[in-house]
């Protein structure tokens, strides 16, 4: 997904064709639908016969009305899931799968192979560190789907907020072992909206006496949209500070547009040409390589490659398998194809509750105690670390521990920079683009790990000569 | 060699510790010393078997009274040398090695393997394309040496260029053949002084009747230092641009720092506090991995990771063998090791000639009609691709071909953005560092390719999506 399609998501209303058809019933005898027995994957097609995982996936109803049923994916923990924390993964968009890029291609146990059929373990996978739980949201999104089709017009941060947490009520009903463990949610991009707002629902609903508490301990964003607009503007000023737009481009920009919110016709057209010109590259990740065979093809990687540039493709042929999807209890009567996002036709124009600001949300968050940790993958023109840093600069939260460098362990390289404010973490992530774990996943697991135990980020080894 | 160690290296001055002694007759019965056929490598040790090179190496005398020896590594292409053109190599410092460097690092036909011993071939070597010369210079550098240590006391650019100079006469009468030959010069770092200052010479020099003509085509240089100062300067706003600094130490800096050349106390603590945060990295690749263990150690490489982060000390090892001194016709006596660069002891505060900008050489070459190609990777902060841009714009030659992505050919990658100017062209190389050739040897490759024959670098791919 380059640039384009991101900015064209914001004006774009199409219609997601999706089917209204319910969930095939292919529960083993005995077992109960809406038990989590029913939930169990045995194994998943091509995983390595070695793991031992205990999985499950299925759907929760969040709105009998509408029928509007949300997929998830939950893996345990392979050692001593009892004491581990509960993590909630959450992808962007609007219209991201949190199952077919969170699970399969950032944080969980594993990646698949050039061919689409075989899985491969990921090393670094958060397993090690927590009971992971991946859901499809909003509604619509991958496997997730709604009886009627009018919820659609209806889509926004706020629905996404209520269904989500309603959702995590049913599932903490579904995994009752799971009730008050300490759970974090942690995601990206336009995550960095979902994530303060269920974590404010959470918040408020907790004080529901009628309602079993959630015991929300933190979150964390990477590369979270928490100023659209900006973040957008910034875009150009991080493409000329590494030179790839020229300095005619960005002065065209500076001249045709009226800050970060202008949406008109010249300054937008100015945006483009310069954008253009930058040829075949991502604006997730300016200094990635490019995929240029989106087809499968047998493999010959042997688990070695397991994060290359096409591997989103991979993905989605593994997961429009038949065998796939019935192993996982998807619905398999949809009428679409599982694609990894649906940002040409679920987008930022039917998010009409899609505050413009994330900055009041975080401050409210701040108050309440919870653990924030923000970072920002620095390959990333679409969110850059520059737009992030000055957004949190906003919040004047004051520096509790100043900015240094960080690392994940002695003898590693310098991972990044963090500074501490009084209620927030920032840390960057050095060489990482829009999906830090994609990128850099032993930074991203060395993140993830000092977040889950509320500790400071190893300190980097100091300059040398 | 990270950013401290050449700051310093301006400041510090001390005495190179340089034998005098003779070079060691060692050359075969019938075979005349000062000719070529005494300068033959027979093979480098470790040289793989199967590769069939002409390689030379020894020394040619500068200065007969002084006892200045300069010392070459020279390789024929592969295939049909007799109709390649002859590349002139010079790594910059001053005093770093053309030779372990430029030839084993960069742009050689080998890689030094993991145990100091082994030679890998490299695949983007430059003699495809040319017959390549490396020369170390000025004297003192590397192998390079004299026996009046007195000259040490008198080093500076314009020593320098009058010394290549005469180098090249006198390589030229041992290599007859070459005589005549389509001639260019291509380097990098301080080399943006040795090239511009050796082409003037050359085309001054020409211009004497007693002296056989020099055919300089063009010259290209590689993150050149071209106004130290702003280079400088220049470093800590890419740093902070790309949040490896923080706003408190950029915003000390603005306070503290009255322009580029200040070099007062409390501007270089500013910047040095600044730069020491960063933990350990190099300014002259700020995403490169560190190397963090310099010995070296039985391969296990197998040629597959041949410019890995520690190559630099493979090499420094190979080329203090003894066997391997004598194979290129060293001297042997010299009181020192081989080292890459001489930078503590061989410093800017020596070159007493060193100009403050190379824009009017530049300029007065851009008159001359000879070919001017600078390139710069974007990931080296020492010579910031911004501060080079900067350069270039204030020649005010006109835009001949505006700015726009190139690409090594059809289905590779991005590999960077070009402008041509009237009489310069200017192209940067994406994910490279100061040392193109290390983290990019196929756009390197590429660029080396184009320059030769003077056509634009092919175009890249239009942004998609």
């Amino acid at each position: 997904m380059a640039l384009r399609a991101l900015r064209l998501s914001v004006v774009v209303v199409a219609v997601v064709a999706l089917s209204a058809l319910p969930r095939r019933a292919d529960a083993a005898p005995g077992i109960r639908p809406g038990h989590k027995e029913a939930d169990v994957i045995v194994a998943l097609p091509g995983q390595p016969p070695a793991v031992q995982l205990r999985q499950y996936s299925g759907y929760i109803n969040v709105n009998r009305a509408a029928g509007k049923s949300l997929f998830y994916y939950f893996v345990e923990a392979p050692i001593d899931p009892a004491h581990k924390p509960l993590v909630l993964w959450l992808n962007g968009g609007p219209g991201c799968s949190s199952f077919g890029i969170g699970a399969f291609q950032e944080v969980g146990p594993f990646r698949v192979d050039t061919e689409g059929r075989t899985l491969c373990p990921n090393p670094f996978s958060w397993t090690a560190a927590a009971n992971l739980l991946f859901l499809e949201s909003p509604v619509g999104v991958g496997f997730s789907y709604a009886v009627n089709e009018e919820v659609y017009k209806t889509m926004g941060d706020n629905m996404t907020a209520i269904d989500s947490h309603i959702f995590l009520l049913r599932w903490f009903d579904r995994f009752p072992e799971y009730k008050g463990r300490e759970f974090f949610i942690v995601g990206e991009s336009y995550a960095g909206h979902y994530i303060p707002e269920l974590a404010i629902t959470i918040d408020v609903q907790n004080k529901n006496p009628k309602l079993t508490p959630i015991n929300l301990k933190g979150i964390s964003i990477g590369n979270g949209i928490l100023e659209f607009a900006e973040e957008q503007a910034e875009l150009y000023e991080y493409l000329w500070h590494r030179a790839f737009i020229s300095d005619a481009a960005h002065d065209t920009i500076a001249k045709h547009c009226k800050g970060p919110d202008d949406l008109s016709t010249v300054c937008q057209a100015a945006r483009d040409t310069a954008y253009g010109n930058t040829g075949d590259i991502s604006a997730f990740n300016v200094y990635a390589p490019t995929c240029h065979d989106k087809k499968v093809r047998p493999t010959d990687s042997k688990c070695m490659d397991i994060a290359g540039p096409c591997l989103a493709h991979f993905v989605e042929a593994y997961l429009n398998q038949h065998q796939v999807q019935t192993a996982i209890h998807a619905n398999t009567a949809l009428k679409y194809p599982w694609v990894g996002c649906r940002t040409r036709t679920y987008n930022l124009k039917r998010f009409g509750d899609s505050p413009t600001s994330m900055l009041p949300h975080l401050k409210a968050l701040v108050t309440t105690g919870i653990r924030i940790w923000l970072f920002s993958g620095d390959f990333d023109a679409m969110v850059p670390v520059t737009a992030t840093k000055r957004s949190v600069e906003k919040l004047q939260l004051g520096v509790e521990k100043d900015w240094r460098a960080w690392s994940p362990g002695p003898g590693k390289d310098v991972a990044g920079y963090v500074i501490a404010y009084k209620g927030l973490v920032l840390a960057t992530v050095r060489g990482a683009g829009h999906m830090v774990t994609v990128d850099q996943p032993e930074r991203g697991f060395a993140l993830l790990t000092s977040f889950l135990r509320g500790e400071p980020l190893p300190s980097a080894a100091p300059q040398t000569d």
